[in-house]
């Protein structure tokens, strides 16, 4: 493994969470096996890591080696191509490490026909970086991360709706980390109004997701801590348009049709939330499984038993399917935290 | 780690199985550093590992070391006591692994004031091999495992009772090997009646179980494949007294109250099966559950979500308890198979 490659994909690493909806990306420029440059993307409609490197740069790049972690682009999209400003530096080579399927004009051959050396050099590392990039290219839709904290029997809480707590204090923490690591959290209503949640990480080090709450309902009770934050409003996704947002509540609303989840999505992505987390009750959890929309599933299973009818189980639906139309998914990984398992899936 | 230590608790674990309700031990004799005999003990009421150790190394044994996984017995049970074999043979040092708890007199005790030299060192491979003995010396009921065949949502079929199939094949070749390390397999009559299953390990090489069946009813459908076998009675547990078994059903007959399930198992432990596995539907898995009756669940965990109402849901219970009361576990171990997860608990 090249070093400064490596190094380029840790800067992007560094980055992952709020570049969206662009991919994150690390350059750095070599020279005389010295480092001269180097940058990431911070933020869409900003520089990318290459024009970043470039004027750490500065005439010193002439002749010298960039390392990307993503081919170079070629268009004109918010920012000029990078590919042209590396032409135009003097720089004579260039490795990447995962190529950029979703560029008309592949970035790779209007360097090499400049005259550039170009490598690709894969690696397995930075292709898992770019993975949920590509298929949102595709899909126009985030990439929805569904949350489940549950019994080892499939329940979130008892016939009595009585959950609290049923992981353990570890996996809070595991889950406060999450949600750093997503652009926005969605919850139902229900779960506001219920377990009246703050769906921060609590944390000063920690990036804060941006929260949306779906709701039918036309207003939330004014005790209700998530509005409360005066910083940072949370949005409000509500059909009627009788929503009425109460003195002392930080609430954006935004109308959509809730039966059409999809478009709800949609709107996200529009909004530059590109890395959703689904936080919330059996009945949103089971649509969003129901309908397919679940990226990558991550269950926490607290070893007990808790029985009943299973009227609070996180995976419920009207409609009886045959085995065969099962939703599938695959294991990642598992991992135990605090005496409770954690099993990352991906949808199969 | 002693070696020879090391190869005595190797023999106990490789007769682990067959000698309920007694645990299984292995012994080697050694002297000069060399192995001069070694046993193990094969079957309740036939010669332990000392015994047979002994006999191998013949005169020999004067003056040698003797390394048992488990503390040699000091007491008349089915056969005279280990301790005063070990001393009239002339040995003059023991080695063991595990003391024996449920010994009124210690043999450790015993053994060195004939003047043997006698080591304990502990070892928590063989300690595992002999919780379960101590345990059941305790309640004198057999060791429970319950095996689970899931979705990840915690169902065993659809609501239209579709479950063929939710694990993968590799589960049942994995569940194949499990039954040959338990005495015996219990399930429901309703099961029996519905999967119609053998519940043998369908392997040559592999010890076959006994199984129980337990039915309210008063027979069986003369067409059911695991009556068929004339080697291998199964037996069934009834509760009325006019269960009529059929021309060419070899089955035994035991009348018990089935609403008493610890009754029903001390009746096997009497009858010499320590170690059962339960493979049965919810009804019965669910008592089990709910009476505590646990002692290690082992949960295939297929990454498929079933959805519906949970009429299968593999723990379903009448009674809400609350969440403080819900049926406590641990997590030993987890294991991919054939992309299923493997879970393996014991109660807490």
């Amino acid at each position: 493994m090249n070093q400064y490659l490596d190094f380029a994909i840790d800067l992007a690493e560094r980055l992952q969470g709020q570049t969206a909806t662009n991919p994150s990306v690390g350059a750095v420029i070599v020279k005389n096996n010295r480092i001269i440059g180097f940058g990431a993307h911070l933020k869409k409609g900003e520089a990318h890591a290459e024009i970043q490197a470039l004027k750490m740069a500065g005439a010193e790049a002439t002749d010298a080696t960039i390392y990307v972690s993503l081919e170079p682009c070629s268009h004109y999209g918010l920012t000029p191509p990078c590919s042209k400003a590396i032409i135009d530096s003097g720089i004579t080579s260039v490795v990447y490490a995962v190529k950029d399927g979703s560029l008309k004009y592949s970035g790779h051959d209007m360097l090499q026909e400049a005259g550039i050396e170009v490598t690709y050099e894969p690696t397995e590392r930075a292709q898992a970086l770019y993975n949920d990039f590509f298929h949102q290219q595709e899909t126009k839709l985030p990439h929805i991360t569904v949350k489940v904290s549950t019994s080892l029997d499939g329940k979130v809480a008892t016939d009595n709706n009585e959950s609290k707590w049923i992981t353990s204090k570890e996996v809070k923490q595991d889950v406060l980390k999450l949600r750093s690591q997503h652009d926005a959290i969605m919850t139902g209503g229900m779960t506001v109004r219920i377990d009246n949640p703050l769906l921060t990480t609590r944390s000063k080090g920690l990036k804060e997701p941006k929260r949306f709450v779906l709701t039918r309902q036309s207003e939330f009770d004014d005790n209700l801590d998530i509005f409360k934050d005066h910083d940072n409003p949370v949005v409000v996704i509500t059909e009627g348009s009788d929503f009425e947002v109460k003195e002392n509540q930080n609430i954006e609303v935004v109308h959509k049709d809730l039966s059409n989840l999809k478009n709800v999505l949609k709107h996200l992505y529009d909004a530059g939330y590109a890395q959703v987390m689904v936080e919330a009750g059996p009945k949103l959890v089971s649509e969003f499984i129901e309908q397919d929309l679940v990226d990558q599933l991550i269950i926490y299973q607290a070893p007990k038993m808790i029985g009943g009818q299973g009227k609070y189980q996180y995976y419920r639906t009207d409609d009886v399917y045959p085995l065969s139309n099962s939703k599938l998914f695959k294991i990642i990984s598992t991992e135990i935290i605090g005496g409770d398992l954690k099993i990352i899936l991906r949808k199969k």
